[in-house]
């Protein structure tokens, strides 16, 4: 099983860790031909090390000492599984489908009366490791990691009993960040199978992951994920819960709920979508919709609402959340219950009810150092999504905003990884920090593993995109490396410049499937007469001196407007004269 | 042939044109199963009602007495084929590789002196039946599609020559339109393979087709095409010239080339892109980029000019080429020669000096009553995009904008339909009025059939967004139908509302394919006890009146802020307060 998921994509790429003060942060290195000019250095990028290890072992626990050393957790026997946790056929049978066997620690949680947080740490001016690995990650200074935690305005989710994860941050003033869902559901699909998604997405991308489980095994299920997951783990306690009083929303309590949530926290899930903003007076607001609530916390919690007439014990309990959050380091990602599900209910009264509330919460939570990210819509017309991530900004006081999508229209199941990417990189480029991914199972069903990394690829392109249109420091690098491997032929370079080098190869060898083909200079689309970019080489071989002898003046001159400044700057320098 | 083109795709779509005034204008009814609370009545969609015959009999002459009643035309002989008009091989063999054997009609043109173009009828305050078959199809005034042809803002691309077309209007004003490009290049492809991709390229929802072939068969590909095609067929004529020179860019000569545009405008091409904008001056600009040129018409004429030491003879004699498409009603596609291959090189001196001078020749062409789109970028990081928009408005007196994407990142060939369809929905929402569509092959092969059918749904997907954002009258009843299905488990209706019905359908059967299933209330994603559309469903019915009576503010009051009005335009009404 490793092999197939040997860590590299392309022969090209190897791992180069960045090595400092101690630390080893994972770089990929894709060594380049070189270009008539001269050669080209290796291209770093951002990736994720692991998953390399047998899922049957787990991987190594890298933050352990870092988090032993500062001293301020205490091991403990914790909660006992309980068989129910993994639904009533494993209760029935007196084991989960596949038991997890490899190492199995004591969780750790705070001393009393302290706080383990990212954000405690950084409010009280600490630089942690964590910080330091993700400043190296993110080639920016610690400082600004630091400052930024404590404001509130990004996240370092670390669970202090995942210390398997390679530290990572969301927030807008950093990298754009992509989470692919996974999990089972009661009509389909394995343990091993969603361990197998978890390494498929890590390995195409994915910067966290859901395990959204809300069939059999949920409590195994998630563990094998853990253990197994270089990256931030987050789930939806609530459907968990759920299956614990046996799928009847009106039988839920905060005592059940309770103990589930302070077993994922034993268990190391990094952030938790917590509906808590799905207030009993909101849920009117929703009857007129189109497509009421679509989310399926959301519409528990709307459901236990109604049947009791009783204010949402989520959001009642909120400080006592704040308490066990801040004993372990667990985010909150507080979820969007009122998210719209069509077009014709985006940014209604009821989403909007829900986002202030939010904010409200978000506070709160700060008041006891607990971090936060707030999730998003769902589907929202083009022209109507900047203003999500404006009044997140305004009442959420910057937290990192999560979003799923947005869909920008309804008529394409099938599609719908599109539809969304569409509404991704737009709210992405407006200050988004974390983009849900939507695969083109959306709407119709469960994805499988091809649909995981068309979701992972399609959302790494809407990222990408916003990056770039911020103008994030060095995110173009990678297109103007892409695109000079593509002026001068360099197919090699290319497919292991691409998000996914197989399809590229691949849809390259289709038409033109000889080894040669590769150093090329055209491809079928043209043939090899009529290559533009052939000709472009050519023009600028043969007259490249003479024009630079004509002498240029600047853009300015040339269009004579001040504002084209801006639209010129890669471009500044001089130019010919048009007449 | 005929029957794996059967035009419905869908069993619950069905022909039901417009019969108005005379004229028989194709839509779709999708018949809708009823909801809980009634008959739902069938959803009508714009379509294209070919291609329905037999390819080798071609299309019925739908204009043909309207363009005779106008009296304005001329049959004659024509311009005899030369079967160079094929390439080498064809001369070499006699014939073409398939000749065309259906139906020829001599050739049409204008009576001397006369001008026999849309916008000319237009300009003169005729009504033509172009017009009433458009503002039929658009759903909108018939003074509307003439004050929009008259003033330059829209186009009905119709060659006198080619009959067979069923009028369609490309303007801001009316819904985004798409094209699909298709053609072999010299490595690959046949003529029946082409026609082949018309017809599906069409039955997908193509409203435009290009035919970009540059290998053998050039003239006798092209016959077949525009006799089969029921939309409006594109060229860039330059592409067969240089085949009629054996591939070298400096024996090209204004005497061939008008050569082969006469030919064109014979057989019926409805608009030739023609990149008359690649002046002398301009070709220095784009020796520093990181990508050159990388439009080939672009690059052809680049080479031709700096070859020579000359102005391009396009520009040259642009006048004469307005007079011979006044006489055929061939629309201009004002080529952007110099658009950007790269993020990099987007919105550069190269591109804009470029589009100021086709903003000039747009002018020069309306004073010939000859229609005319402006054709635009091409790679643009998102943040960049709308500038494109306001340039193309402002220099070009809002003439069509018909851009190619725009990608919004290099980094991902393979997914190129994805990166472009994010700019495109942009750019389209900003005020495109026809996105051409770009393929997974991009960048890296020739499109085959699967292609050519995923970058058209990709494409509508991101033309209908952009309606939706530009609010365009009754774009978004199509998003509220297919939302209304969803919510309530009409699983057919939802597969027959989709883009994809097929796609749709398979992706969902996939994890639940027995038949039942498609009456269940659930899907595959959650399983049969947590759908959150059933719960919100349940909530509804349980507690839908209670909720009514409780009487409810308007939003407005709910949160208090004035902009809210926008947002909350479809949710104006009522709702109930949060405290």
């Amino acid at each position: 099983m490793t092999d197939s998921y040997a860590q590299e994509i392309h022969p090209k790429h190897s791992y180069a860790p960045i090595r400092a003060g101690g630390l080893e942060v994972p770089e990929t290195a894709i060594s380049l031909d070189d270009s008539p000019s001269g050669p080209n250095e290796p291209f770093r990028t951002y990736r994720t090390r692991g998953p390399w290890a047998q899922p049957e072992e787990g991987l190594p626990a890298l933050r352990s000492t870092w988090i032993a050393e500062r001293g301020d957790v205490e091991e403990y026997t914790g909660r006992q599984r309980n068989l129910l946790d993994d639904g009533t056929r494993a209760a029935k049978r007196g084991s989960a489908s596949e038991e997890w066997r490899g190492a199995r620690r004591n969780p750790l949680r705070a001393h009393p009366g302290k706080r383990v947080t990212q954000m405690h740490y950084a409010r009280r001016g600490e630089i942690s490791p964590e910080m330091e690995f993700v400043a190296l990650r993110e080639h920016c200074d610690v400082e600004k990691v630091r400052s930024q935690v404590a404001a509130g305005r990004a996240i370092i989710p670390n669970n202090v009993n995942h210390p398997e994860s390679e530290p990572m941050i969301i927030g807008n003033a950093f990298l754009t960040k992509i989470n692919a869902n996974i999990g089972n559901s009661a009509v389909t699909s394995s343990i091993r199978e969603e361990v197998d998604k978890l390494r498929w997405a890590t390995r195409w991308g994915a910067d966290t992951v859901m395990d959204l489980s809300t069939g059999n095994d949920i409590h195994t299920t998630r563990e094998w994920i853990i253990r197994n997951s270089p990256v931030p783990i987050g789930t939806v306690p609530i459907y968990q819960a759920l299956e614990k009083v046996g799928g009847i929303a009106e039988d839920l309590t905060w005592e059940v709920f309770r103990d589930t949530v302070i077993e994922q926290c034993e268990q190391g899930v990094d952030y938790m979508t917590i509906h808590a903003g799905v207030r009993l007076p909101f849920v009117p607001l929703t009857t007129r919709r189109v497509t009421g609530i679509v989310s399926r916390g959301g519409s528990i919690m709307a459901g236990w609402c109604l049947a009791h007439h009783k204010e949402s014990f989520l959001y009642e309990n909120f400080d006592e959340l704040c308490e066990i959050f801040a004993a372990y380091d667990v985010a909150f990602s507080l979820g969007d219950g009122l998210r719209p599900g069509s077009v014709a209910d985006a940014n209604d009264a009821a989403q909007f009810a829900e986002l202030k509330t939010i904010g409200e919460l978000c506070h709160r939570a700060w008041d006891f150092d607990v971090q936060v990210m707030i999730e998003g819509p769902g589907h929202v017309p083009l022209d109507m999504i900047q203003i999500n991530n404006d009044k997140e900004a305004e009442w959420c006081g910057g937290a990192p905003f999560y979003t799923l999508g947005p869909l920008v229209t309804d008529i394409a199941p099938g599609y719908d990884h599109i539809t969304s990417a569409i509404g991704a990189a737009n709210i992405a480029a407006g200050g988004t920090a974390m983009l849900c991914y939507v695969t083109p199972k959306e709407h119709l069903g469960l994805p499988n593993k091809d649909d995981v990394k068309t979701g992972v690829i399609t959302y790494k392109i809407a990222a990408h995109a916003a990056d770039v249109a911020k103008g994030h420091p060095g995110a173009r690098d990678w297109d103007d490396a892409m695109s000079k491997a593509r002026f001068e032929f360099r197919w090699e370079d290319q497919f292991a410049l691409s998000l996914d080098p197989d399809t590229a190869r691949a849809y390259h060898d289709e038409t033109l499937p000889a080894e040669p083909a590769k150093t090329a200079h055209f491809c079928s689309m043209c043939g090899p007469k009529f290559c533009s970019m052939r000709i472009s080489q050519d023009i600028r071989d043969e007259f490249g001196d003479t024009i630079e002898s004509l002498g240029m003046p600047t853009v300015d001159a040339v269009l004579g407007e001040q504002h084209m400044a801006h639209v010129f700057r890669e471009h500044g320098s001089q130019v010919y004269l048009p007449e």
